[in-house]
């Protein structure tokens, strides 16, 4: 997964996307990157890890120019490079241009074939180097309009911003996989446009959402302002549901619904769908595991009427579980990262909340801790639907078969959490549940208007069944 | 504010002291080290920064030995140096020392002056290297005697752990103000003693709490196993309960009172002390300064049936604000760390409730903030009184100047954050609560049992009133 | 100016290349880099600085394989930044290539923009980059055959080593203007083939030197052998005689010829043609400007009779002043690099030999120090004659403007230096002794087979006249 | 060995101090720090590695004040930590004082055992802390006079200097073994004492020699200006020989004798001691072991008529041997550092000159590699006596047992590296060389006024037969 922030038109451009970045610091911890433009020139700094480790007053004084764009990258493929760093800069024939790229091309592979025929070369194994080629090949005058013509060569799920040093564009895919949102920064009296992956990055700022940008749209800003162009043949949307579930910041909004409050409905709808077995309310707790899970558990509490408590307390010294790259680290991180609190566990019926089960292995140390910490029973709650199949448009998902849900029986996942029972939200309760927020902000999405691939295995945009390796040839930094 | 842990009889000592002080890195980000002992030798590494940047693989293998002490500090006083890390470690007339302190002492200028008088040289700042001098000068034989010759002389708070190359000495002060306790790690049938500031510790290595070291106990592990002795003269126990509002982690235990249960009564007390002022409660929320606050707020929500809800997001990629040493970074920090989740906030009655208030700085811009999100009104509830005077026991608090209560009435204060209404909690509320949870784990302190200086100006221990800046005449690394 | 080095056949191929390129350091400091090849993949890894530096086991480890090359690189264009370190390694239609490059392409800014207008992009603004996008353009099918196509577009000094995973191309430019030799390595019974820059480069890893690569020379190495090809049309060779003057170790041999062996001739001729004005030769020393003039020192003091002395001691911890790239170190470098021998100077007659002058500043500053330590004269003798043109061949010269000999006669720089006389060598004669030296190795070049551009403004490949910053279109790393 | 440097009564004093250790580097690479005074405090900054890689203009500007004192290190004794970094500081009852230190002391166990039983405590493992102890426990009221009465306790041999906020002391033992001068500095009219190690920091920063710190002498300068006191009984002078063979710059000045004349003259009597065989001089060469034996070859080159020229070539890019602390470095090293010139080697009698031999490891190397380059004799020849005895006054020698000489004949050491035949200067050559150029300084010692313990094994003060590891006992960092 990843982040892009964008803006065009403040005098202090870069310090600003370096806030902005910082706010989707969530969304990618391998590396961040801006680029500024300046006198017909871009600049541009890139470093791996996070953005307030590698970004300085020094740094960010290299980065001159009222407009810049920058990303935070969590490697979807090839190695973890500083190669692989965004935003990716180029020059070509009409100038140096800067690509920022959340999601994943499906047919980058036959692309990138295709372009190698040409004779071109490729430095990187991103996708996103795809893209640029596709732009530099266009015949079209115009940036906007080259642009235009190498999306319409690819398929599958894309949040852009672009950079020249006359012009910033913003772009959405067709579907609307990914979410990206526009906005407006005023300070002294003078106005600029933002674009983010998530209106978290307004809040820091101090900008104001205007809108999503919508599925299909492309919007450019220069000198002149801003338009509105629609490129592309208008498709269904298809809102990835799992931005909703985990992904994004609980106080962001996607098209109109408040994540915050959708994942609360997820836990009401689960606590409908899975209550509690009949037993002994009043030695009940519903806890969730932090941080992600916490509105889900708030909602859970909220409709069954048991009281919600912090049974696990996350320590403030490490980083986000689903995200790190390395398994060691993973496996040993849920110890590091979770305590029991055995004041709220003793001697109870306890209902874990949790967002979603990926491999399972967490999952199953944390009923273990939960249990060790003198927990009477362990009810396992999952504001989703089982995982069971990757995700090819931008979610640093494993492989198939790590997927316990893809093997597993949900009544043989709980056994092997041991769990003394176990509860996964319905894809219908899920869809309603986000339809339901969309809908009190006026926009309710149709029932078949998201991508939940990975619930359910239907794949919105097709994709080569087995995407060779042959784009990890270039090893190294 | 500092951490200590300490183990003695498992093969990996090291390791586990690592994991011991990651457990309490939330008592001190500034510097962590450790000694092991091994051979009649000390081996010494210390680092600026958090546990898990500065040892490895590589460092930990330079501390061989089953026994080890680390630390993890903050600074209260001198500057922030590798030369003030701790374990302080050295050599002297009966072979090599090291401690590791969590405290402050009150009378360590006097001491200073007369041991440098009769020929001592200070090489930092601390107050700990006194406490070395005055072991060193004792005519005692044995390691302990001579540890309990040197802290008769002292007075203040005291949390140690002393390695020699022989045995472990763990010793809190006859008031017992800062916490310790004692535990048992057993792996492959071998058992090892640990003590720690905070049983969290424990938790994470997988060791049993024991139970808290007694206040004045003095606890020696040999070869020969554990002994208790008792070298000070009994005093009325002097807790602080600021460890209890806001300092240790919650599911810690201090003395038998669950931190977590501490809050959560704080918080019931605080919300009949200061209830919501009458009106329309559906359209009320309790939201917590997270993550400290969140105990105080569910008990808040519990008692006065007004939902709870996370207003406030909290980022994970910057660090606890109380803890930061430079100005800059905590002014700018609020922005960074805490987002207004304004699908809770909007058009609300908002309850925001903290474990205290310092300078107020923070406070005012998350009231602020909390508007800007749309709040109709903002109601500050603090779990704890008005923090008036600054504490000379070990907790880095700022002069009496920059505490705002200390110069404000609290209608000022609630004035000055823009806040409708403010209530603090009263020092009878806190120390009720307090004894209350601490009576269900069967010893409740007597009301006067505690240390609640820095609310009563009521210090249990004389100090002297103008420490004199004579011991940072050394400055650098 | 750059140093290459390249091996095939040897089980520790990436360790060879890393002792290489340490022997290779003089010919450039700011980033190193190696490309291994094993199993189809090429493995890559660059940093910037010292090869020492930036290449431990860990980094070595990673890049495995029995072939691999290097690449020293001191920038001649574009920024200071990884992005243009070398090797440069890409995946185009055939597989994978890197690139690793001694020398200027004059026509590059040409060939760039041809490409651009195809649709090429280009990251970095080396001149590299253009090599690998018209190999990858070309229609041929065979690798050595691409890298030929390519090659016959380009114009300018190359010396180049190319990497697939099947095999390893040395080409040396038509006019051979950069060295480039052939070697051997038998290692436990298997054998090597290396290619160097230089030779001293075998001479560290125990290879032995079989022959310079020849002008206009391509050699193929694969698992079938050594072939090699002539695919260009010839030429007449055009040496670059600065590379014996200053830019080679003195160890090394270039088309046979001792570059000690030179230099020293250089010095003898040198006496010749400016001997010390008659006086006392009692009371005269030679002294070079250490450790680039000592060969010519040697020379001149053996020819003149006059005494070889270490009249400036030369600090160890400082690097060479030619190669740095910040004009404020090499200003202040001369004083921390430099220092007067009082013992030798002090009433003396002094020859101050060095082998050339670029700006002026740092001689000056030489005359003066020597003055001030007591000589009764000094005489500056430099080896080479005075340097009036910047280089388009690879070596890092300033603009013609910051040339003191292409505004001053000899004359006014020697009152510039504030010496008492001056003698700059003849082009004669530093051609003749080049031509003695090879001669006696049996293969003396025609007088006109020499670049000297940089002394007679005589460019043997035609330039634009202005090459323009428009590759300098990005910035950073 | 160390270096030392000290300024009092110069404007940017830390700055020049960072010059000044710059100069002083090759006496040790270990560690580097200094402290300044300004307001009554002390300043200090301590980095372990270059002076030039610790010290910026951050580090410079935290050292304020008109006075300073550095020092550079190579360890002696103790690990290789920051903590055993100088100079040392501490605070005692006077106020602060920073001693910097190079030498030995004997007796310093028996210092800090009879310290450590008086109550003592010890930090790192360095004699330099004794010092201190000893300042402290002084019963005098100035510095100066406390500063005498430590040193009246020690034994061995010190250059020291001391920093209080009041003064700067500069003090020789009374056997003179360490060399220290005096100088004096200029700039803007206002004049500055310096003090150093060797005179080639006043050359570097534009000071000029007044004379030697004389042995025994104490130098104390403050606001009133400078003293010069004697508080020790007379001794008989014994200078450090092998400071003149290798270790000190050859541009220093000790004692009045050119370092460069004296090896000039070793390599001299070298000469006339051991000549080349009877053979064909017209295919002979003297080559230096560079750049230490560069002098020596000069002078031996000179008497026998034999060409002088450079066989090896000495790599820019690696440190001094003699002074790495780890072994597989220091093996690694000599092919990293030294390369064969064929040119001057093939076919040839090659006479090498060095300073001295240690192990022979080296030499051995140095002599295979040399025939292997071609040459058909090689000749050794040493430009002292064999160093059969360790060094217990500052000088990092090994161990008897890997002294080379300690256990082998000239003879068999000859045969160990491989020579065709080998000679050693004799300790007669050796002091008379020294005694006839400091004759012309006008000052010869007298024979006997050397300390030639390396060679001899006649130590001028007694030492502890077997130094007690027992100040290790405190290990890392």
């Amino acid at each position: 997964m990843c982040g892009v922030f964008g803006i065009f038109g403040d005098p202090e451009a870069a310090n600003i996307a370096y806030l902005g970045l910082h706010a989707l610091q969530h969304r990618g911890q391998e590396s961040a990157g801006i680029v500024s433009a300046e006198g017909g020139r871009l600049h541009v700094h890139r470093v791996m890890g996070l953005v307030q480790a590698g970004f300085g007053p020094k740094e960010l004084a290299t980065l001159p120019g009222d407009r810049a764009i920058g990303h935070v990258r969590y490697s979807t493929a090839g190695g973890s490079h500083l190669r692989n760093a965004q935003p990716f800069a180029v020059d070509y024939a009409r100038g140096s241009i800067a690509v920022a790229h959340n999601g994943n091309l499906t047919n980058h592979e036959l692309l990138r074939e295709r372009l190698e025929a040409k004779g071109s070369i490729f430095q990187s194994s991103s996708d996103t180097e795809t893209i640029v080629h596709l732009i530099a090949a266009s015949t079209q005058r115009a940036a906007p309009d080259r642009v235009a013509d190498a999306l319409r060569e690819v398929e599958g799920a894309y949040s852009l911003l672009l950079l020249t040093s006359d012009e910033m564009v913003a772009v959405r895919d067709p579907m609307g996989i990914r979410p990206l949102c526009l906005g407006r920064l005023t300070r002294d009296g003078r106005t600029a446009h933002v674009v983010a992956s998530e209106a978290t990055a307004f809040s820091l700022i101090g900008a104001e959402l205007v809108r999503d940008v919508e599925p299909g749209e492309m919007i450019v800003v220069d000198e002149g302002g801003l338009r509105s162009l629609r490129p592309f043949a208008p498709q269904p949307r298809r809102l990835c549901l799992f931005e909703h579930v985990y992904f994004a910041r609980p106080d962001s909004t996607i098209e109109g619904a408040s994540v915050y409050d959708v994942r609360r409905a997820l836990g009401r709808r689960l606590a409908d769908e899975h209550p509690l077995p009949v037993g002994d309310a009043s030695d009940s707790v519903v806890i969730p595991v932090p941080d992600s899970g916490v509105p889900h558990a708030i909602g859970f509490s909220g409709r069954s009427g048991l009281p919600f408590e912090m049974g696990l307390i996350r320590s403030h010294y490490v980083g986000r579980t689903f995200i790190e790259p390395q398994q060691a680290i993973r496996h040993f991180g849920v110890r590091l990262k979770l305590a029991p609190n055995r004041a709220v566990l003793e001697g109870k019926r306890v209902v874990v909340i949790d967002d979603s089960i990926v491999r399972g292995t967490t999952s199953r140390k944390i009923v273990r801790m939960i249990r060790e910490a003198g927990a009477r029973e362990v009810h396992v709650r999952i504001a989703s639907p089982p995982t069971a199949w990757p995700c090819y448009y931008g979610i640093d998902t494993p492989t198939r078969a790590e997927l316990i849900a893809s093997s597993h029986t949900v009544a043989e996942i709980g056994r092997y959490l041991g769990a003394d029972t176990i509860g996964y939200l319905t894809l219908d309760g899920l869809v309603d549940s986000v339809r339901e927020v969309e809908g009190r902000a006026g926009a309710p999405g149709a029932p078949d208007r998201y991508c939940h691939a990975c619930f359910s295995g239907q794949y919105p945009v097709a994709f080569a069944p087995s995407p060779r390796a042959r784009h990890l040839r270039l090893l190294g930094s």
